[in-house]
């Protein structure tokens, strides 16, 4: 099997450096040849450890150009990006009969369905195993579970660099500007920390979880995204105090409402399994029947874990594995219809930051009472430095939309001087 | 596919009713059809929620007999035991040139290698997932893994009852017997725990991990072995305050010196992941290059998760994969040479009950420094009712032979009234 890579960054040089050195050995157990015959990258001169003359590679400053005329039967796309480059090296890689291994989640749940469909068409298979949870092997514990189990929630820590920050915040009291600038120093987030603090990183991730779990189309645009940029020191210590941890959670249902997709932080009870998953670490909790609940932890990042679920693609395509990419073939994937977001019921966690005036108190609990939605719990701390007072509520099960409409209603009050704070309370993770 | 179920206790009856509920959907992703037509039990007219006449499917009072004469190409064997029947149903039907799903650790454990070989000889497949952690899918993780990652370590918390009466005892203060006890009541041991709390059936599960794991010939007899049943409510207490948790771990570890195997229970320190796994879970920890760390947990037992395993490796029978027991075939499987638990070098966690008495901690600290072996920490506590004093040394890193010289003469001094407690302090796991 010939092998080009195109993108020799963290992961490419990794798995570039691990197949010219472990080769005879991947041949033993998967019982045929592979060879990388071509890689392109953007800068030919830097140090990857690897001599690529000498190792009669041959070099692309262009990978369109080499996933089209690279006399290979497989292209790994390390580029990343939902668009551009990687999307036109992955479409000619197929387009030439060639098979496609990749690491990139935002071009899978963008156009994951589209690029399987022309996969089936030129008759080569798309393997994604680096594109979540890294070196969790989670995308094939998903494709056999399917086979035997019914599966009724997936609920992944899908995003290393927002878990680390919330377990960071959570251990030392710290507000998140100043843990994501760690993280940052630290290489656990990047100078644009947008697409992971956001959400988004994760949402691309459980798109295509949700796809493999429940056999249904990707449907990105219905996940509910929410990230964590908003959560405050004062929000991790209420949860302290009320036996919860903060976590950004990634959940895939399928209800009889339709499919419920949706990231977002969640208040979990402390003793859950997927609560005590703590800093850089991914987990995936797959819950179906009869198997009941498993969860998978491990890193979800990083060139050896992301590197080793490339290289376990190429090997099995090495043994004449041959999957459709979302288990089922692209056409007889249904599209899942939506269940909306308004139309969730639960405990919310509710956060204000209020003037220290007499009345406002009463005024929030009329908007509440207002909505139908019966509070559980308050607390009213002191002043803060600011002169704010905080005040948290955790409500009965309520219906979101009404949550939601107290919570316009209240935002607009003059004694409310922050934007307020929600945050989930999910107990059946 | 044709399928005869030898057993239809707790397990096999789950097996046969998912069978029936669920074949077409089954058929659907394995893309060939899945028939039972053979049952083999010891009651005939105990309820299994199946109407077995109606089903068509044929009766055999001697699971042997089934074995050799069924028109089946699976046999699955859910008796269990090393020796006896179980035995003698595996040997017939592969014998007889069909494969054979069990779910049997101990019968692996102890002729694993022997059954390997004759399923060779006959072209057949031995499948066993269910065998180890349930519906943790830790056997096919081991097999893709293999290919592209070279194993470390495999650590494991293999028996759901031994970590249910450790996690209770650390919850609650109460001793090991009490325990036990609501164990039983709750259906998590059994009237004969034997094989669980002296750490057997972790030692049977550990030694098919590593003939996985290693690529190397099962060695049951290799496997040190100690139970949990001499843990003390005390012990726990220690625990607890020097920041540990007890936790009764397989580890397999490949040196440089040989195959480590070895199950006892541990102290670990609380913030470790495989720390936190609590009540009934199992949890298998792997590690290995390039992959890092990754950790799958989930029930070890109960007829869901094991019949979810179990019909995984049927559906997997249906695709045609065909692969050889231990991964390798059995003559290529070298002997692993064994690393000596006296060369074992760590630190220990030691407790005494002595006699209230001047002198007793110099004789102590005095056979310790007789081996060269350094105390870390002492604690020393108050007189308990029987008039007894704990004493309690955490040792600096020790070589094994020399700590459990010294524990030999500790035992004999006069003063110490009790059988001392070792327990082995694991930081990388």
């Amino acid at each position: 099997m010939k092998i080009a890579i195109a993108g020799l960054g963290t992961v490419g040089g990794e798995v570039l450096r691990q197949l010219l050195a472990n080769a005879s050995r991947y041949e033993k157990w998967a019982g045929g040849s592979i060879k990388v015959v071509a890689v392109s990258a953007r800068d030919r001169r830097k140090d990857r450890g690897v001599d690529l003359r000498k190792s009669g590679i041959r070099w692309f400053s262009d990978p369109v150009t080499m996933a089209r005329s690279a006399d290979a039967q497989v292209v790994v796309e390390l580029i990343g990006g939902a668009d551009g480059i990687a999307r036109r090296v992955v479409e000619t890689a197929i387009a030439c009969g060639r098979h496609v291994v990749t690491a990139n989640k935002a071009l899978l749940a963008h156009h994951g369905m589209e690029l399987a469909r022309l996969a089936e068409m030129r008759q080569v298979t798309i393997a994604f195993e680096a594109a979540v949870a890294g070196g969790i092997p989670v995308i094939e514990v998903l494709r056999q579970g399917l086979a035997v189990n019914r599966l009724n929630q997936v609920v992944g820590i899908l995003n290393g660099t927002t878990n680390f920050i919330l377990t960071e915040m959570w251990r030392t009291g710290r507000g998140f500007s100043e843990v994501l600038k760690e993280a940052q120093q630290r290489g656990y987030a990047e100078a644009d920390p947008t697409l992971d603090v956001s959400g988004m990183d994760a949402a691309h991730k459980l798109a295509i979880l949700s796809s493999l779990g429940f056999g249904v189309q990707i449907d990105l645009a219905g996940v509910h995204v929410e990230g964590i940029q908003h959560i405050t020191a004062q929000d991790i210590t209420f949860a302290r105090e009320l036996g919860f941890r903060v976590k950004l959670l990634a959940i895939a249902r399928m209800t009889e409402y339709g499919l419920e997709q949706r990231v977002h932080p969640c208040m979990v009870p402390e003793g859950r399994e997927i609560a005590k998953v703590d800093d850089v670490l991914n987990a995936v909790a797959i819950q179906g029947e009869p198997v009941g609940t498993i969860m998978l932890q491990g890193r979800g990042a990083g060139a050896g874990p992301t590197a080793s679920a490339v290289l376990a693609d190429i090997t099995d395509l090495v043994t004449g594995r041959r999957l459709p990419a979302f288990v089922l073939p692209a056409h007889k994937l249904r599209a899942a219809s939506r269940r909306a977001m308004g139309d969730h019921t639960g405990e919310y966690y509710l956060r204000f930051m209020v003037a220290d005036e007499p009345g406002v108190l009463h005024q929030l609990t009329g908007a509440l009472a207002a909505q139908g939605v019966s509070v559980a719990q308050v607390i009213q701390r002191g002043r803060t430095s600011s002169g704010a007072v905080p005040l948290m509520f955790i409500t009965a099960s309520a219906k979101e939309a009404a949550v939601q409409r107290a919570l316009r209603m209240i935002a607009e009050l003059p004694s409310v001087v922050e934007k307020p704070c929600l945050i989930r309370i999910e107990r059946g993770v």
